[in-house]
């Protein structure tokens, strides 16, 4: 784990109908509640649509889905990192592997998210990715192992060296970088194992934003931080 | 002009800082304030990370500044049409200038908004894709004649012809389709002129957006639609 | 049909292994012997890295499978039209469903290859974007009926209807306009059927780059053409 | 330098009509003359539409400007690995400046061209991105430091310590990589200073596409390769 961080559990509320609109909000007070009642660090990235919204109606942090490295003025239905600061994001998502990047502009956005005080998140599909992403010095990497992927398969049953190797290569890289476990996560055993394996948290998203009851969901998830 | 549309003025705040996050909402409440003391039809497109919020915050149609022909569900950063209903958007620029998109995803879009009710503006660089868009019904075509887009020179001072002859070649395809002057609208005059020319309203963004009295700009606007 | 336009077949040879390097070459040679054999019209559009060779190396026209939007000198990896015209390309396909353009580019693209005497076959998906591609002038519109793409149905089995409705839509814009059969053609039957529905030729792909015999696959597809 | 790496000059021939289809190959021929006369590396990378008719006329190994990362087969008008080396190719540049390239897309094609035998070049916009693309392991990273980017600048009159620090940041990453000075390099002086900076050889473009006599500038850049 990086030196003193605490743990943090991120979820990405993505585009799910569930948890859009009036729905991201549901969900995001939520989050805030077991946050106040466990005393753990969550974070929710809402649709794009829903960002300014959700800031200003919770008092956790809440980061973008994603930003785009344009300039700020003459641009139309992007969101330069300067956007989601206006917003009130406190962080962003970079690169999800559902909104790819080049590369040239993903150390662009690292750079300007970091002047204004955004927290990065470099969201990374192998070992040999995660290693590129973690030498442009973000503040974490999110990792996700192929074999864990948008699967039953969770982090705790899988072969654990998945996640422990994936750590061992980026620390290399850049030795006190936050590492998130980003697939195989569904439940507090989950988060506990990923703490385990080093990683400092996790990136989670349909485990929560389609849920039944996303509150119970999160408080389980809170429970797998331990101390 | 459509048969008995009612003029409309669109004002798309891009991602200018000063209309961005407290800046989107102090201009969309200006623009609100303005309808109602005018009557006119005005409509604002705030930055898209700030659209759920402009629209519960005032009562007048509030529009995406894109939309993204992806599904909703497993899509991260991106704004499906879903995604801007849920928000509140009751319309949307689609293929602006600055965020144009492939020719099948525009025609997929406009069918999406079109059933969920939200209203599409397919904005247009020329004559000829103009033409072209028409041909798939949006609500709204924007022109933007190269000779007015980004300058100093005004839809009242350069040729006229520009906008009337677009105007006839659009409703040759599409008669009752709306169609706005998207460039060289800066005051009242221009709008009155875009009016004559036969367009229904005016889609404009710098004019208002880094205006020192955002409210002025739109009072002198609204100005210009007579009756 | 178009007024007196010679029914033609365009082979796309898409980036088939069968179908690149040597074997682009020997698919091109083979519709050259089966044009001169039979005085049909046929086209190939080999892997764009082949082009140059294969219109080196063969009298029948050949196409580009794609062009790119962007100036010639400075831009590194792309096809401008005039790096296909001086490759020795006659034409180029634009916009084919798995290499779509923004609509700007499109119809910027259209008058680039018409300066320079390229012939442009625009791909679309269905009714609503032939019609809306036909609004711009090309050569030929390519239609790829939904319920004929890349199946087993053939057009001739399929409720020929789909296609006559496009050919009288297209024909309402632009009544001159060459259109061509882009789905469901596999052998003479089909070719035949589609030129009774009013278009004038056909573009397919697997059918013969994939087949064992491309020069027996041809000279049957050249068979349908009557007269 | 890597170790025991001949030195290598890469003439990037872009789009230039001046090094289209005949000047293509008249350059490429050029090449070959002067890498025979000298006994010195030298490989050409023609516009993509002429790779295979060059490959087929020089004995000199000949680059792709750019690779795809689609799939063979139903994929039209690009250049995956295996299409580059159907048409001959040895080796290929990768995310050039004008063509850039998501991460996990790179991060494939270095593994699909090496299990081919391609020979792969990533380039890079600056410190950091060399870092993080040798990271990934391709044979060579070609560096563009800012400073000397499309100017009258060479790389023999700038502040040498910008190539150096970069050699030094990318062989902490990988000791055995091969590294290009991307820019500012106009004559054998700079191909000299590029070596002696650490570098293994030069990737130059207008210098030689757009020279009155390539020839001439090819044997003054080999003349300065030592020993």
């Amino acid at each position: 784990m990086g030196v003193a961080m605490e743990p943090v559990i991120i979820v990405n509320l993505k585009t799910y109908s569930e948890a859009s609109g009036e729905g991201a909000l549901s969900i995001a007070k939520a989050a805030e509640s077991v946050a106040k009642e466990t005393g753990r660090r969550i974070i929710v990235a809402p649709p794009i649509s829903d960002l300014a919204l959700v800031c200003s109606s919770v008092s956790i942090p809440v980061f973008s889905q994603h930003v785009d490295n344009v300039k700020i003025g003459s641009t139309t239905g992007f969101v330069p990192p300067e956007g989601a600061k206006a917003a009130g994001a406190s962080g962003t998502l970079i690169n999800h592997s559902e909104h790819r990047l080049v590369m040239a502009d993903i150390e662009q956005l690292v750079k300007r998210c970091e002047s204004l005080g955004l927290t990065t998140v470099l969201c990374s599909n192998n070992i040999a990715v995660s290693r590129a992403l973690a030498a442009i010095n973000p503040a974490f990497v999110a990792i996700e192992p192929p074999e864990l992927i948008g699967g039953d398969i969770s982090v705790t049953d899988a072969n654990p060296e998945i996640v422990s190797v994936a750590v061992a290569v980026i620390r290399e890289i850049s030795p006190e970088i936050g590492i998130l476990t980003g697939a195989g996560v569904k439940n507090g055993r989950d988060v506990a194992m990923a703490l385990e394996l080093g990683t400092d948290g996790v990136l989670l998203a349909s485990g929560v934003a389609k849920a039944k009851d996303p509150r119970a969901v999160l408080l389980d998830l809170a429970s797998g931080i331990p101390g």
